[in-house]
């Protein structure tokens, strides 16, 4: 090696080829910007072949956030603060989920998001349904109640985009595995007890008056309560943040919680069992923005049928 | 009056008479709203000349809030989790804030808001100053430390157009009362010990190397240190919500907290008396939304001038 080093012309050649090692992260970065480069300079007209539109793309963001919360083995802590004394509830008015007849307790699930809820109450014997509208969602809910193959199979970032209010340098790139649990090991296919139904709820459920035992909107307050009869239950918990709060060209009722408790009365409900309970939605666990909804819980038992 | 009311054409007169009091209400909405679409079909032209900026028209709400946050009876407990602790940083490493030779402990404020924080200081007897960059900021800190007659003088609803997350009708109107106490009590003029100054931070005191005694940074991390020489203090308290994060236009440097902890050391601060504090910031009291910051606090003592 020596030998070759005495030559100077020789020891150039080697010194670039050590260096075009060195720098390969730095040349193929380079490579990268002139690929984002042309591709930002792409016509508009082409980019609309490419691109899907920013609202979606930020609902796909929040999907894979919504991911970790209902699915992952490091959102438990999350889900667990709404979902826990929801399911609570239900045992509670419905100690059995098989009624005398052997029929299952019918439990609906509006806006269940990616459906763990909806799970879970069918692992707990209930006929569990899920009506969602958001194809974000539904799509993934299929993926992870269909296509999962064992438990904690995938990996997700979903945080890494975000190096605001961090602790350590790291912290963005935690990883949050899923599915905490093998669908396939808490539901059989045999039991015919769990679904999802897409579409809006109104459109879909306004013509089954009386067909739902019990209806469970968590973090969905604004729903239609006519589907319950006498006797059924609405179990509620979540804040009132109005999706379409200031958007000039949406009609936005925004009532409040003793106003929305006095509209459940008005229409029939006797309501029960209030509670209030802390917890995030799709929040980061390590980080020093902390959004708390103080959630409002309560059970609406259906006296009668007044005002509908 | 039964004489007139034996009369249809009288009593409809006299009914319509009362109708028009009892309709006031309605009747000035319509007005109202006749103004507003008027308002709205102006040109965007003539708009020009009446309306603000949506960003600014969106900071001058947030000035609202701020003033509740900073300068009203309300605002205390917010306002004390985050001054609180750098107050008592400052007493502890300056018991006196007068030196030796007489003169006043020299504290900067960098984006000091409303300056109560640098009010709260010149009270104590350091020579307090404050600056800012913010027209908002500056046109109402303005207004307060030096048009105020008496405490309690104004009455401000900040929050009276969220009516998301609300417990009660009510509580979007809540009053917040300003300010809590009338400055002149607290602060004499011939002390000369209070200023403010308006201005970029590093443009106005690039120039001041080794002018101040401390430098406290209270939700304003990303700061010029080396005017603070060897000897001098660095108190600061925070998040790190960079403003200027996924703005297209804009560079951000987004540190983590620990690599912020090891910048200041490599620039020559020791970092001592590290603690963390949650602290809402212009947040609605009662509101089912709650944003809590993490605050990270610290004092960095300048042990010497290097890397700088």
């Amino acid at each position: 090696m020596d030998m070759f080093m005495n030559d100077p012309e020789e020891k150039r050649h080697f010194v670039d080829i050590l260096m075009s090692f060195y720098n390969y992260q730095m040349d193929s970065a380079k490579d990268i910007a002139i690929m984002e480069r042309d591709f930002f300079n792409m016509s508009e007209k082409s980019k609309q072949f490419l691109m899907a539109s920013p609202m979606n793309i930020s609902k796909m963001r929040s999907t894979l956030k919504q991911i970790a919360r209902e699915w992952s083995t490091e959102g438990k802590e999350e889900r667990e603060a709404s979902f826990g004394p929801i399911k609570k509830m239900l045992q509670q008015y419905f100690p059995n989920p098989v009624k005398e007849n052997g029929d299952r307790v019918k439990v609906l699930f509006p806006g269940c998001g990616l459906g763990r809820l909806v799970f879970d109450a069918a692992s707990m014997g209930f006929y569990a349904q899920g009506n969602e509208f958001s194809y974000h969602m539904l799509i993934t809910s299929g993926f992870i109640l269909n296509e999962m193959e064992k438990a904690n199979q995938f990996q997700l970032r979903p945080y890494i985009l975000n190096f605001c209010n961090q602790y350590k340098e790291e912290d963005p790139f935690k990883v949050y595995n899923f599915p905490d649990v093998f669908p396939g090991d808490e539901i059989k296919p045999e039991w015919q007890n769990l679904s999802m139904v897409a579409g809006d709820f109104r459109e879909v459920y306004s013509g089954q008056k009386g067909e739902w035992d019990c209806i469970v909107t968590c973090f969905f307050i604004d729903t239609a309560n006519n589907i319950i009869e006498k006797g059924g239950v609405w179990i509620n918990l979540g804040p009132l943040q109005y999706h379409y709060h200031q958007q000039p060209d949406q009609l936005s009722i925004e009532l409040s919680y003793e106003e929305i408790l006095l509209a459940a009365e008005k229409i029939g409900f006797s309501i029960e069992n209030k509670y209030e309970v802390d917890s995030s939605y799709v929040g980061c666990q390590k980080n020093m923005n902390q959004l708390i909804y103080k959630c409002q819980g309560f059970a609406g038992v259906k006296k009668d049928d007044k005002f509908v």
